[in-house]
């Protein structure tokens, strides 16, 4: 369910990432950034993108080291589920695959810089997923509705 | 003496950074970097770079957004002092004029993403200068000497 992603699902991920980008409250990216911004993002060189397929795509993650050179022993993730999808657990079954695939890498750590400390969800489901927090950086997100809100860095050892 | 960085300053800045990236204890760059691949990072996009000019260039910093969007509003930065002009305070001049230059630039908060637990003499530095650790990240860096070593993340407001 959970494979590779090819530039045939380029469409598929913009879809997901599109509603959740404009909404605002959890990447800081900009707002009004359009499809070929978006995708060079999640498609960046170094990143190994994901789609969970389930007849449609309902979810997509990349997988990279969160640091070149003597920081690369640690991986970087980032998720995102469809609106529509929400609530079936994909968003950990995303992040358990990307934990195997992160350890048959060789990483020996997952880290996550910027979780909004808002994104109450996430927060719950990264510490389901064996993930601590390790930092939390006072109003690193312009959050739309609350403004100024922390940020959390967030570890799990592999 | 500190001055924007012009394309006449890339030799005196690789000169610079290249016995910093090799000894390896403080950047987590590729230690083999070649001088092109050290340049492309220290004067990427949406680096503003300076060089602090005493007769010879004896430093250097990039100003940037830690994070695009609704994280643009923290600033990040990246210093290298000349191995033979330790000490006479060059890195602290640095940093103030980076802290005055994210204020006039708008930024609310300066924020080090990943400070070598080892390096005492840098994590003393940004304590004077008004940082304050606020994670930690357990064996983030791989120091050549000390093997897996903890990063900090720093962060001033401004």
């Amino acid at each position: 369910m959970i494979r590779p992603a090819s530039e045939a699902d380029h469409d598929a991920t913009w879809e997901i990432l599109e509603p959740i980008i404009r909404v605002g409250e959890t990447y800081p990216l900009p707002r009004n950034i359009d499809r070929a911004g978006a995708l060079a993002f999640w498609f960046a060189q170094g990143h190994d993108v994901f789609v969970a397929d389930a007849d449609q795509i309902v979810g997509t993650y990349y997988l990279r080291a969160n640091q070149p050179g003597a920081g690369s022993h640690v991986a970087n993730c980032g998720y995102a589920t469809a609106m529509s999808a929400r609530g079936r657990g994909i968003g950990r079954m995303m992040c358990e695959h990307s934990l195997d695939r992160a350890r048959a890498l060789g990483f020996r750590a997952m880290q996550f810089n910027f979780v909004v400390s808002t994104n109450e969800g996430a927060v719950r489901l990264w510490e389901r997923c064996g993930f601590a927090v390790v930092g939390r950086v006072p109003g690193a997100f312009d959050h739309p509705v609350h403004g100024y809100v922390d940020a959390l860095i967030m570890v799990r050892p592999l």
